[in-house]
């Protein structure tokens, strides 16, 4: 199948990239690099099933030609300010990189009668929450721009999908780690540990606590919810156990460094304005699909750790600091 | 208070301005004459207390210097394409006139320090559903661009209240009608009945039912909601009963007219695409604060179709027809 991905520079969508291409599709992925970078794909450049333009997903007229000659049956729009904290000083960020992209994407959709669309939606549209969230829990109060514009595509890929009969799987996404991540509370701490590994300063009480899942586990969910449901509008929230917390993540990496009786200072307020806590998902309408993650939260969390520390290569933006 | 109410040459926001400066506020209206009309305001020009600027809302720079001088305690953003069938063709319309007059707002309130957000929504966020929804129903899968463009705009709304620390009020309108509606159901029967008394295309099957609600009736409960609900985000479905269906509308539109025996033809789809056919508000909980329509369902519409034929000089857009 001829697919367009766009954001490919990108931690999630490159591995999305792999492993379309490993399962023959043709795949034409797009990218400005304003987070990703060319590291994550060149290994696919030699392909002949893939092809890479350098473009911005909020350009309409671009993103239309690309599309009016690749001619695509799917398109997986993973393209985004995957940036939650950057997003939550300035709007326009979040704006412009997660909802309009998502926009420019369904008008040349429509307009190039691409009938499939995969989107990589979050648990911040939830907001603030109380107990295992299901993908059909009301009501929708995100509490970040990230969660805000999240929302605001999924309301606009609802609308396309009904008015053009397009079918379409969001997936809601929880916690992300492993290889190519550029970004979030690993790569923070290391920064700051190779700064000063005497002390660090840690959001909150650090007992925040979320659920994490390896990138491998994140593409396998979201290929069993495109090949096995079969709806016009396929919602999936992607859950992982146990909840791990700031302060375990921050445990894990300084036992992998080697780093005894760091200082910690908590600083009692939110990483970011916006920021939610802890949240826990109701992910039973994946699972019944045959979802089952080889690694739980905390195994998913031990082998980043463990890789960030001992094979940084794996870990574009760590490695490139 | 000084309040600024978007979209103030429009059929719902002019009949908000009569009451707040009924009530003594201060009131600056923008608009840019999109839908609405210089004859819903301009008997408000003589009181001091008024002040009109044409201005588009989505107009960042502009508005902001607006927010700047006239420093504003609460925004009434009820600016938006209010004609869902336009925007079921032209997601822009939705995107420009309802998405983006929201971004600008809250980033005008955010850097002029306004606190207090009132917002006109709609059902229309919640697309098809089963039973009585109320505030906190899910899923939120919006059917026509109208609606998705008012989730979206909620979206922000709430993220901006969390960061920034805004009160919102949400009020989620069913149909209005009543004196200075610009289009609709009301509006197009007569024009359609002028052209050719002796028949007359009608949606679907003519049965699908909406609440109606009385335009002093809907700001009654805009008023009780902002002025007796104090958090920081209250969020409102203003219902009514009983349903009134399409063909009732035109029965009494046909009955004021003395029409008699006319030939309808049903087209057997929806009015435009996205076009939601019948659903049921819970609104107990604006009801617990006291809301109770002078008008049910009914003798809205018939008050309705009563005085567009009889005294259609209060219905500017069928007057200047």
């Amino acid at each position: 199948m001829k697919i367009v991905v766009t954001g490919g520079a990108g931690f999630i969508p490159s591995h999305v990239i792999d492993r379309l291409l490993k399962e023959g599709h043709q795949v034409l992925s797009l990218d400005n690099f304003t987070l990703g970078t060319r590291k994550h794909f060149e290994h696919n450049l030699t392909n002949p099933n893939f092809k890479f333009v350098e473009a911005d997903v909020a350009q309409e007229e671009k993103v239309n030609q690309i599309f009016a000659e690749f001619k695509p049956e799917c398109v997986f729009h993973l393209a985004a300010n995957s940036d939650i904290g950057a997003g939550s000083y300035n709007a326009k960020v979040d704006l412009k990189n997660t909802f309009e992209t998502t926009a420019t994407v369904l008008e040349a959709m429509r307009k190039n009668n691409v009938k499939q669309i995969i989107f990589a939606s979050t648990s911040a549209i939830y907001g603030q929450t109380e107990g295992a969230i299901s993908e059909n829990s009301g009501p929708l109060m995100p509490q970040s721009n990230y969660g805000a514009a999240k929302l605001a595509a999924e309301g606009f890929i609802f609308a396309f999908a009904h008015v053009h009969n397009f079918k379409t799987w969001i997936f809601r996404f929880p916690n992300v780690c492993g290889p190519r991540g550029t970004h979030g509370v690993f790569i923070n701490f290391l920064r700051f540990l190779k700064a000063d590994p005497t002390q660090i300063t840690v959001a909150q009480d650090g007992k925040q606590a979320k659920p994490y899942i390896y990138v491998s586990d994140l593409v396998d969910a979201i290929m069993l919810g495109w090949q096995k449901s079969q709806e016009q509008y396929n919602v999936f929230n992607i859950g992982n156990t146990p909840l791990v917390s700031v302060n375990e993540i921050l445990a894990m990496l300084t036992r992998e460094k080697g780093i005894e009786n760091i200082k910690v200072n908590y600083t009692g307020g939110p990483a970011w304005p916006g920021d939610v806590a802890t949240y826990t998902f109701d992910d039973s309408k994946i699972r019944a699909l045959g979802y089952d993650p080889k690694y739980n939260s905390k195994e998913a969390t031990e082998k980043t750790a463990h890789e960030l520390v001992h094979n940084p290569e794996a870990y574009i933006a760590v490695y490139r600091d």
